[in-house]
């Protein structure tokens, strides 16, 4: 069966999308930590981030790069944090969260909420913004 | 001034390494949230990740990935977890957590203690994996 992140990939469960190319896929988190909270998967369905092919691994890394240079233009913050934990969902996942303090990152933290018309206002600013 | 991980990774200051080549070199974390806690660091100072060349950033998680696959095989745990923060050295740096519950990948917790003498063992143990 499909993980979650294949069927958003495949559009069949909507997404919030900020880039995408022929291997990787970006979103909004709809759990974000903060706004602009984003995830990068490859399209690719592996559970374990490390289980990737060392050339696919470097490259979601590289798409992963520009993701957090479109959320630091359009969101402001002291830098972009990465996390990777993968318990939850057996699809691997990058977290690029817009950091202003250490805690910003704590992934076991309360998610915030943010409207809908506030989520769709976010992802167009960060897509506008990826190269 | 040279940043406390260039001095490291120069030997000015000693640290529990595990692996290194000419441009990536990996260490046990002395501020451990978990045993076999360990940072990736680029030989070359930068101090912002995403700062890194493209090339070298895709390069530093292909080298990230081969110290993971070592601390797993050397201390029991469900996967590897990574983490970027770096708000702290200006000096870019990947956290490499070996987990087992998402509150290992949380920064903020307190550290471990653990005896000079067992970080030594488990320096050695992970080093002994790496390939």
């Amino acid at each position: 069966m499909a993980t979650i992140f294949s069927r958003i990939v495949s559009g069949e469960i909507p997404s919030y999308k900020v880039a995408e190319d022929d291997r990787f896929y970006a979103f909004l988190d709809i759990n974000p930590r903060k706004p602009g909270h984003t995830l990068v998967v490859p399209k690719q369905e592996t559970d374990y981030i490390f289980n990737l092919d060392p050339a696919l691994l470097g490259d979601l890394f590289r798409f992963a790069q520009r993701v957090a240079r479109a959320i630091e233009s359009a969101i402001p913050c002291k830098r972009v944090g990465i996390g990777v934990l993968g318990l939850e969902v057996p699809h691997a996942h990058i977290h690029l969260i817009p950091m202003d303090t250490e805690g910003d990152m704590n992934l076991s933290r309360p998610v915030c909420k943010i409207p809908e018309q506030e989520m769709q206002r976010i992802c167009r600013m960060i897509a506008q913004k990826f190269e």
